[in-house]
């Protein structure tokens, strides 16, 4: 299996719209998510997806993917628990990495995050200054969470 | 949408043993189950599929199915609320109409069911000696029921 970190960011400006080589349109939302089990479908464009979480007491996380039809996917989401979470995926390629600054919509509209994946935790890279605080552990800006209390539920800072 | 009618009765004796054409091996089990959502995992011989069931207040019911590999079922399995239903099915022709005898195994050990599917209410059918009474609206057999409380759990009549 492969090793993969992510880092999460918040984004100062727009500075980051100059370097836009690719853009993506994703959905997700959520038909149950609890402790022991998540279920969360996904729409990648034209592509949809389920995805099953499980965990019990002691046991790993395990993770099952299925491709699904679209029109599946998009009447399960009119039964999910809490928001569909969409957004618009920017790929912004810095030096060898690639940044991910998802500009959210609909429930979580004003929330602006940017995402690196590295391959190694003491991997260097490169903060272009439209690069804020890190969130990397922050619950409040993980997908399940966004989908249970979206961004423009948050109260005033 | 074709109509289905299907009938449900107890078994006496053993009788219908003589005219079994075929045998199946089924295994079913939920992730979870309540008014808005079943998750169903089900084995069938070597394959297996993943059953969606969705509802919210005054819209019909959805059902969404999708074929997975035997090994996640497997493993899904394992996550399971309740007791996994495992049953053999025999096939047993009648007449024009083929009666389905399950003989549960597992925590619903002891438990025979015939069921009967017909094309329409009217629709006359032969009752073999070994039909017993006709259980067809006692939730207590509904499949969901006897993964929440199985047959080896009722109080003895």
């Amino acid at each position: 299996m492969a090793i993969e970190i992510e880092r999460k960011f918040l984004v100062i400006g727009d500075g980051w719209k100059q370097g836009v080589s690719r853009v993506r349109h994703l959905k997700q939302a959520y038909l149950t998510n609890n402790d022991k089990l998540s279920i969360r479908v996904r729409i990648d464009g034209t592509a949809a997806a389920l995805t099953i979480k499980t965990a019990s007491a002691g046991r790993q996380r395990a993770e099952y993917e299925y491709a699904i039809p679209l029109t599946d996917a998009e009447s399960l989401m009119r039964q999910r628990e809490g928001s569909v979470i969409a957004k618009t995926r920017h790929i912004v390629p810095v030096g060898e990495l690639a940044w991910e600054v998802d500009v959210f919509e609909g429930d979580n509209a004003g929330l602006v995050i940017a995402e690196i994946e590295l391959d190694s935790v003491d991997r260097q890279f490169e903060r272009p200054a439209w690069i804020g605080n890190e969130v990397t552990n922050d619950r409040r800006y993980y997908n399940a969470d966004l989908a249970r209390v979206p961004f423009r539920q948050w109260p005033a800072a």
